[in-house]
């Protein structure tokens, strides 16, 4: 038998997807058994189905696909949670199964899909969602389920990523971000990326898997990287440390904590090395100890290639006639751990007025509010046009909510601090 | 209803999983639904099961456990190809399910089990045979199994990697190894480990899977590192390298390149940072690019992970009533390249009498059969008690069987050569 596919967004993603098919059809059948035929095409653009010679599958409108009885499984790659929905939603009321590689909506809306897929009895797979090619929710959900898991953690969005590596290399914010745009890697409105988003969307759903307990976007903690500065990277490359925008699920006593933000991490740990656009997950568990999965975290190939994987999946179990193996496992109902009672280490650069007492006022505020300060130096340059300078403190551990106060007692101190301070925290 | 699993052998990974059944038992039955339970014990060593509380379960004779018909999956853990091949041959005919962390019997039977496996329309898992905790065979058969993978190359051997690392901070080969067999990394008679046995048997496994095509322990090419000294590997360090012992899988155009040896790998590899007994396996597929899997490859938790891993996959069927989805994918029938043919760059390094006319004697040989000298130089001290010097060469890319010859060249030359050429590939 062929198992029919409906493919709705022909983006970067999707050719992809249609590459592989067209490459390896015949293996896939010589290999596994698995006859794939292509069955409609949706997008807004007949183009693309053109170029790949499928015209007479396209439709603009995507009921045709969840209308076309013959179709076994939809792939959504629109993206987004409002149309994609929809598509997704609709797919499986109408008796589909569901590949998508769509984070935002599964950290959104991953329960009432999860409980909708298991009511019709069909699959939602959604491996690219995060670290695109790499493989981490099968791992997850399979070859490391027998472990408790401790924490999960990753670089886990490539334009930051990327822009970090450039920073490092002593360009400023904003031209990290325009070189990013120039090459494809961060969008018109970075937003997404460069506030943390996307990556707070990723780590949502591997903490949901990882801890067994539903974790949605917004529990999620998130900081971009806006205020970071080739200055801050220097500081941190001096005292052995690497600059990430990390994302951070860690299983603690009484619950779950789950964060996004720029982290310093020692120079010799494994997620230290990974530059550029690679993205990189690291999963501890009780059994396993310390693994790491690392690739290319966005790209045509690589996206779809998970796609594809995971559509191979569902393919054999609709040939064997067989419902899905494992569902939502988000049994436990695990608080969030506030972020304000979060203990860690903590870097802050403050650009001050140059003048006599600053330094003595901050630091007392770090002293009244019982953050007890490592270490404090003047870096950089003085900036002649406001007469400015940039003052580092590096913390001993201290709680978060302590930290904030400390900020903004800093902030209240008349004509001292321009601008936002860089908080930067620190992972063992 | 309960899974019903049988235990056969009960050293470090039989307790590592006899751990996690104590530890997550109610967690698997919360979190998937799966029932586990232990119905047999198999070993020679009563006191483990009385030290877990199992002696109501405990046999010497696994027969006992392959004919209770209660047992649904029969865990191998004894190793070898012997007995245990009776254990898992048995189990398969008695109608179990088979998991097991047996590399050596895979890669030498592996078409046979997995042959009666499907006859009997059983499961017969190994993610633990290689990689140790890695999640490496279950995205292959999974996450990755869109791609047409290029390449497959990894460290899989934590014994010689540590070795290695020690030799490359001054150790000699000797102590190295005392010091892994102290520490338990390294067993009494290490010939598996240091001449590459173990990894030959890994690569085999892996290369069967990626390349769709049979590969046995036999087919691959097989060195170890006892030559490796630390001056070879200061060489390499100041040329930019470091020394590993690869397991390398290749598909080329004509079939499978497929071998184990000693490889110079730049340091700018991922592969390069994996230090000590840890473990890594790097995957080139035509859409996902390059990834690697990253974790600890031997131990009784990372094993018992990955075993226990299996154990659930297999578990969940069972408790749904399916069989296998996806047994053996060996459905071509690749050629493996003959390691003559391989085309590469070589690191030699030849201990010889240092007397006038033998460098020039030397060259003359690596002339005459075409092998490219890149550079050539003397390392180290003079050996004072028998009058020799290290020369090393590094040649341009040359042929494998030209290589040899030279080899062979060398060694015929009358009071030369003082023991074995380190002969280390060169990896780009």
């Amino acid at each position: 038998m062929t198992v029919k596919i409906g493919l709705v967004g022909t983006g970067t993603v999707g050719g992809g997807c249609l590459d592989i098919l067209k490459n390896h059809k015949e293996d896939f059948k010589r290999h596994y058994g698995v006859d794939l035929e292509l069955a409609g095409v949706c997008s807004r653009e007949p183009e693309v189905a053109e170029a790949y010679g499928v015209s007479d599958l396209f439709t603009l409108d995507f009921n045709d696909l969840l209308n076309n009885p013959e179709i076994d499984i939809i792939i959504e790659l629109i993206g987004g949670t409002r149309v994609a929905k929809d598509v997704v939603v609709g797919a499986l009321k109408a008796g589909k199964h569901v590949v998508t590689a769509n984070k935002a909506l599964m950290a959104t809306c991953g329960e009432e899909i999860m409980g909708l897929a298991k009511e019709m009895g069909k699959d939602i797979a959604f491996e690219a969602s995060v670290g695109g090619g790499i493989p981490i929710i099968g791992p997850l959900k399979n070859q490391l389920i027998s472990n408790g898991i401790k924490s999960v953690m990753g670089i886990v969005n490539g334009t930051t990523n990327y822009m970090l590596t450039r920073i490092s290399q002593g360009l400023s914010y904003e031209d990290a971000l325009k070189e990013a745009q120039a090459k494809g890697f961060a969008e018109a409105d970075p937003t997404a990326d460069v506030d943390g988003f996307d990556a707070a969307a990723k780590i949502a759903i591997l903490a949901s898997i990882a801890f067994n307990s539903r974790v949605v976007m917004d529990d999620v903690f998130t900081r971009g990287i806006r205020n970071i500065t080739p200055l801050d990277l220097e500081a941190a490359d001096d005292l052995g440390y690497c600059v990430k925008l990390l994302a951070i699920g860690r299983r603690c006593s009484k619950g779950v904590d789950v964060r996004v933000h720029p982290t310093m991490l020692p120079k010799t740990h494994q997620l230290a090395t990974v530059n550029g656009v690679d993205n990189a997950i690291y999963v501890v568990g009780d059994a396993v100890g310390e693994t790491m999965f690392f690739g290319p975290g966005a790209g045509a190939g690589p996206a779809a290639s998970a796609v594809m994987g995971d559509v191979l999946e569902v393919a054999r179990r609709v040939e064997m006639g067989i419902g899905p193996i494992l569902g939502c496992t988000c049994t436990d109902n695990l608080p969030i751990m506030p972020m304000e009672s979060l203990r860690t280490r903590y870097y802050v650069r403050f650009n001050v007025a140059d003048r006599p007492g600053v330094l003595a006022a901050m630091t007392k505020i770090f002293a009244q509010y019982g953050v007890s300060v490592h270490s404090v130096m003047q870096r950089g340059q003085k900036d002649k046009d406001n007469d400015t300078v940039n003052i580092i403190y590096i913390t001993h551990t201290a709680e978060e909510q302590a930290m904030r106060n400390v900020l903004d007692d800093v902030k209240a101190l008349p004509g001292v601090l321009y601008g936002e301070p860089s908080l930067i925290r620190v992972e063992k």
